[in-house]
């Protein structure tokens, strides 16, 4: 198992100090940058496109950014994003004609390619692409919409897709958003997550490093197998 | 004529400083935040939505906000950027199946509502809804894409629109987006226009005040007929 | 001028006795039987198709059917109308790619054609299809959604597009929907309407036949030069 | 195995008289009301929309009314359809982007949830939704298009569907729409179905009751195992 | 007036030998090459793409090629169009959200640029645009439908549409398209036209030559008066 | 297994004589002639409908038609391109609401039918149309897109459908588009594909009849176990 990665998310932020509190929330001890993109289309909210991307860039953000497409169709954006400074793309394989060409298009722009599962999203999709994949997000809300829990059946699905990327031989991570938080980080991370996106969890508290102590703390206790 | 307002737009703005760089160019005398927001779907290129609105009203931003959707369709997202603090909210006739209804829709959710002209969009949508308008939005360049300049046949769309106003006898703004800078703004106005949106010509140089300033000279010349 | 008929809208009609109240308000003093279209698409709601029309005729209903399509796009559906009973198949321009050629499609399948103008769309659709119309229908409010009022910039509409039907020269009907009722149908007359969609007002009473001879003692006075 | 539930679709009924229609099949024995909706968008047909389900509510159909929903989108329509007073509603998972997120939005309104799955639609889309099922129906003729007979290959889908149902351990019915009649409701149960649409094959007798007697006798011999 | 040009339309040529037959109608007098492109959603059929006009060129064709867009989105296709060896580069209005920046980009891919307009479409679309056109094309029948004669409005558009190009004081072609032949062509020269698609009218005689020379003395006629 | 056969694809043949370089490749070896078809939606192209395909039955060709329709939605074209004289119609499960009815539709109109699977699509789209199938194509590039490679996890989606296919007990072939050449057509059929689509392969040689010998070499090798 690798190293647990803590994504914090920045649609929960403030938007009017955006390169401040990212950095914050990284010198807190995120790992990777989560980057929702929403276009009014695929998901009925908007959110913010590859130039908000650039200006963290330009702030002097290095860490690695997650950029999750909740947009339809994908193509147009990629080279966008990639340019813009994006290290992961991730997409929902119902959002392109074309999934294999889509990953492709990711890795020839120089990011690392994924794609993401809805909670109902069958994974069958993943039959004949792994050896392109990097990273497999499996989403434990409905994204796009607001105040939603931790979807259980998400720990079955989170089973399924680890033994299919261990079966696999492939470096692939697993990633789930929607939900996760202290009380349930270690019992997701048992299902086989190992790549976590926080939003609320972390930018709705007073204090960014406390939260995410926590959460590895209880990422620990999963690894050492005190987790039932 | 009204007194003219000048329009920043903050897509040229710091975007991990938006609070920030928003309040200097409202200190530096912009008079309405000039707030574009694309989908990706209308125009091709993804840009903000009404939780970047949002936050700029909690940073302490109370200068008017004139959001100009660049989207299609239009009616789910009013009530959003409505609530988010939006003063203004223009759209384009071709983006609506039910023109009227979504103007009504606007001034339903307390903004003031208006439609925006492509270089190439007739202006026969005004005929029958000059009642409902609080602003015209002409642009000047197509939107959604970049490195464009003024195009010079929008003079002749200026003197149409303020004749149809004024003939009007309605309280209706006259806006202008795209190529507008120091140099042109005078032409601009002395065609009719009363509302001057400005995004680089602004955010592109070190002193946004003094750029500012510039431009109220101009158009005081051609207020006082010194601009042929 | 031609005698005005009244179209009572059966989409405020009972739908479970649909044949039962079409019949009454026909006795009552109804003229053509108007018949509103809806997929959800064009409009936010959707209401009856092609069998229900059938089923009308089936159940013995010979008076002219005025079907409002209120669908996008338009041409797959008009065949089932003709064959279904339809008299008048009306469309709205910015519904079809190709607005000659389904004028042309309603006329090949034996019904008269029209175009129907949301309140905003301007006049200029009517340019050079005046030849192949047999209805212009102008909307009052903006169709398919609920509590609206009659909006009053038709009646300038109606005086237009009234000017242009007589100095075409041809035999073309000027109908209106939205909002008419007692109240209002001699001034909506003498802008030059002579054919008046009513549902809610006449099927909201108890004595449809009481209203109707109301309507009809108003475009009475109307003609006879008593309204101003 | 739960006793079998006969749903006339009222598609059939005579549209003239929907509420006496609808009432004498009920009295004749159908269990539910099985409520066919086309956009003419997700099939190449239009029927019916929310004020005709409340028309027969109004009218005082008290059995559950069961809506197919053939539309896309379908979130849009559900909200007024469970107003109107629907009992059940299903969709195509192919119509929705977020097919966990619809049948959440179902169960909010109050009704029961579930999805249909056309002839050739695999049921992989089972795999992380059962939890929040109540129905499953499985086409057995391609929605929309007339004039259809049963596919046979949909017995060995509802073989494996039942077993789902069955390992699951949720209490979910399994419906089956499309040629169902009297000579093949027997093996149809047999293959795992507990709940049967049947439109012409009852509408198109003279005698409703006659019809609905002879197929619960069948579905008698296929329970007691007479059925091979 | 400048000197008409008749623009065979290939479309009617034989496919299993267009390098043969297009060399052929050019050394019978044809002046442009007309190349109709259909994509089976802006009109009802699917025709050839940029890799026939390919082919065309490689064989040696080196007289302009005229290419008219019936697709839906336009952008794309622009380029590849260009690269493959397209002279004019027409679409409809009602195809592109951008008017204005698609006629740009025609023109930076060094192509002629214009507007096609249905039967139906209004002229307003060319109120903003006259400095941008290169041609106008107006459509005599519906694009991508068969069998169709020449709809007689069109004459009066042509007039208005010479009237606008001569007042304009701008370069540009006048082209129609759509049951164009020896019997109405004078007619329609007369009416303000300098350049004609005709398919069928040649393509299905025997000898092209002699067809477009009696198109050519009827156009002689028309330009010394001799057509009333 | 069957015969193997050869499908040139006339996409790479000069479409200034197609009818002459069709007839070569046929006369050179070829089985099959091989046609795609391309709207601009479905993929990134727009390339040849049923016109062509006429022009090359009128022009003498009877060897079977093989059409891959890259086209979304199919219905519309299907009767087209039967009448033209296809032998095969090919098409994309996502590209049709209704897959089995799309099947049907093909059968009804005297064509063989098939399904085709882009490089990610996985098979579960066969579950329930093994009945109604000639053909399975498998995309081992993604279509539309030019200068790609043969996708090798190809070889292991050939070995399942090989499998599904022999154990239905229906005579299905098994095709496969996409890089294929010389150098490994003899390890693709020992996957088990018995169709071989071939464009730049065949059509990029000087001699199409040594290319196509060997590749039959290759396939006998294959054959006989002389591949591993």
């Amino acid at each position: 198992m690798k190293k647990p990665l803590i994504a914090p998310s920045i649609l929960s932020a403030d938007f009017a100090r955006l390169g401040e509190d990212t950095a914050k929330v990284l010198a807190a001890g995120g790992d990777v940058v989560h980057f929702d993109v929403m276009d009014n289309h695929y998901v009925p909210n908007l959110t913010m496109g590859p130039m908000v991307l650039k200006a963290l860039r330009d702030y002097g953000i290095t860490a690695p950014i997650d950029v999750h497409l909740m947009v339809k169709p994908v193509d147009r954006l990629i080279p966008d994003f990639a340019k813009a400074g994006a290290s992961f793309i991730t997409f929902h394989p119902e959002a392109s004609e074309h999934i294999d060409r889509t990953l492709q298009l990711i890795k020839e722009h120089g990011c690392k390619a994924g794609l993401v599962f809805n909670p109902a999203t069958p994974l069958s999709y993943l039959d004949y692409v792994m050896d392109k994949l990097d990273i497999i997000l499996l989403m434990s809300v409905n994204p796009g919409f607001g105040g939603q829990s931790f979807i259980p059946s998400t720990l079955d699905k989170l089973r399924v897709a680890r033994k299919r990327i261990d079966q696999s031989g492939y470096d692939i991570r697993l990633e789930v958003d929607g939900g996760v938080k202290v009380e349930n980080i270690a019992e997701i991370a048992a299902a086989g997550a190992d790549m976590f996106v926080a939003g609320s969890a972390i930018f709705g508290q007073p204090d960014y490093q406390q939260v995410i102590e926590q959460m590895r703390t209880e990422l620990e206790k999963s690894r050492h197998g005190s987790f039932h």
